[in-house]
């Protein structure tokens, strides 16, 4: 989807829904319709009978910035609150009712709105929609697919290469830190959320932050982490033996764990296509861990969408009946927790299409003693 | 203020709004209150007329991690919706009326309680307050004040690190990748916002983003930045000269931009202390700047608090009239901006005190040639 149909498909919501105005607060959703990085934005939509007009409100920081990002929408730089330059906006245009997405607008922000419609003398009424943008960004154009994919194998070649840095004894935040800076100077903007490096017991807390403990020898170590690349994020977790060591018992154990969580990813990524509802693709890893007894211990759901944002629909998970469309980009990441003693968690990003899926995290996922 | 007056004071502000129960869903004011970590959280406090109870709602990801870093709250772990589950417990205690945080809570959030208390037969409504835990948190404890103390050592040591490493020819993503990675091999467990690293022309941008530019002999570089210790955030920004180079004219021009610069900062950062009024330091700020000539150039708010999160209150800004507190933790950060030509900003973190406040940044902030 190129950015005019994007507009397109807006107006298309808007006309359906009978509303002749939006606002858009939300940072990822102005980004994605205006193309406007900036910390502070009010994004104004009049939909016309042939045409939307934007009108993007933003304070002074952001003068110089906002000309050179902004596309398909006016700037206009606003002393004060954007939200009440938004109000006067929607005054002037006698526009009789407007959106806003009731996900991402605040009491606060629908009560400051209110007010500044009254003062500007308007009659605008307000209009609750669930995530009129989010649900657009579900899609992706070929164009941000492009980016995901080179966010994604940048995330496998840092992960490659860390391979041969990962030792015991290291400590969780050394490896975190190394990874972080190498993905830094390979080109990316940062990462796109908290790295999870966890070991041994600790590698039970599926969203452990990386400590200071230091990794023994024979231990399971979980790395779960994703940089930004472009705006877009990408996203990929691994479980690798760190050394040898511990009771043979245990290592049977581990290795009977990661093989199960093996089988429940592949499965999961193998029922992805176009058509096929995310509660299916959830079913599936969890019928195969239900085949090997630790059904109970995969505590998460299978994945979720990623873009601008690292979590965003579908979600794949239970009670999820909407089908996958090609171009979704999600992540499949089954994964088993046995409190006190270990985890395995697996994951990929995928990019759905009308046959199957293809994987953009292709990095090994085989058993691995380092 | 120690955890037990935080929830003490808690207490107190229910009380005195009449308010017998209130959910918290805003992970940093969560986590200030009870220390937990997690990305997922309803905290629910009941105020009897003798104690506070408290029970943190999390899922399945979290049970360990829950269970290691709550104080003064129950932990339930909850299969489903964290805020179904809050809803029962708050049926099950026959609570009249909740408050819930009108700045953090979505539209969407509200309905979903709300129709979650009439599955669960409650007659309990829901009250918007402005900010309730948000505002105690203005007030930092010893403790607090030690770790943003440390947060910002760290990252003045990191800046006259760097100013080795800085010299023309280098990118400022280079400059970004360079301090982040030595930021987090000295511990940080990450940096608080996205390092602004600025220089020439792009510095006349007060929130540039670092870009692939080179920098060029003579042109002044604006460095931003803040660094994450043990949850709490530092932030300081210096401006230097990055080699020489440039006509005679254009180098008074920027020396002289910068000493009004730090004149203004001087004079905002001497009339700080407990008792002042935000916008008297603001206005402080502005006075100075006036007088150059200048004040027009000064496009953004004096300063904010920062704690957990990077931008708290109190905002240090016009129409600001509540007075500054001791163990307020403030930026004081003026700036002057010339389109298309260069921008400086001086910025440095303070703890407000009863006789003045002391800089937690004491990197050398005067005129400076690499």
């Amino acid at each position: 989807m190129s950015e005019r149909s994007r507009w397109k498909r807006l107006a298309k919501c808007l006309h359906a829904a009978r509303l002749p105005a939006l606002l858009i607060t939300h940072l990822p959703d102005v980004r994605y319709l205006c193309g406007f990085t900036g910390s502070s934005a009010a994004l104004v939509l009049l939909a016309g009978t042939s045409q939307v007009r934007a009108r993007l409100f933003t304070d002074g920081r952001y003068r110089d910035q906002a000309r050179a990002e902004v596309r398909g929408a006016t700037v206009r730089i606003v002393k004060g609150n954007t939200l009440h330059a938004a109000a006067e906006w929607l005054a002037a245009g006698s526009v009789p009712v407007c959106g806003i997405d009731a996900s991402h607008t605040s009491l606060a922000t629908q009560s400051q709105l209110t007010k500044a419609l009254r003062t500007a003398k308007s009659k605008c009424r307000l209009r609750a929609l669930i995530s009129p943008v989010t649900s657009l960004r579900q899609i992706k154009s070929e164009a941000e697919q492009q980016t995901l994919a080179r966010a994604a194998a940048l995330g496998c070649d840092l992960y490659n290469d860390l391979l041969t840095f990962i030792e015991p004894g290291l400590r969780e935040i050394d490896i975190a830190a190394e990874l972080e800076c190498r993905a830094r100077k390979a080109g990316a903007d940062g990462m796109s959320f908290e790295t999870i490096v966890a070991a041994g017991p600790r590698s039970s807390m599926p969203h452990a932050r990386a400590s200071a403990a230091p990794i023994r020898p024979g231990e399971l170590l979980t790395l779960d982490f994703g940089i930004m690349l472009d705006g877009y994020c990408s996203d990929m977790t691994r479980t690798v033996q760190v050394g040898q060591g511990g009771t043979l018992g245990r290592q049977r154990h581990q290795r009977e764990v990661f093989e199960a969580v093996l089988v429940a990813q592949q499965a999961a990524v193998e029922i992805v296509r176009d058509g096929v509802s995310a509660e299916t693709v959830d079913a599936a890893a969890r019928k195969t861990l239900k085949q090997a007894g630790m059904a109970k211990w995969f505590t998460h759901s299978t994945g979720h969408g990623l873009g601008l944002e690292i979590h965003e629909g579908p979600r794949i998970a239970a009670k999820q009946d909407e089908p996958l469309r090609a171009g979704m980009v999600i992540t499949i990441e089954p994964g088993v927790y046995l409190p006190g003693q270990f985890g395995v968690r697996i994951e990929d990003t995928v990019r759905v299409t009308e046959t199957g899926c293809e994987i953009l995290t292709p990095a090994y996922k085989g058993w691995l003693e380092l």
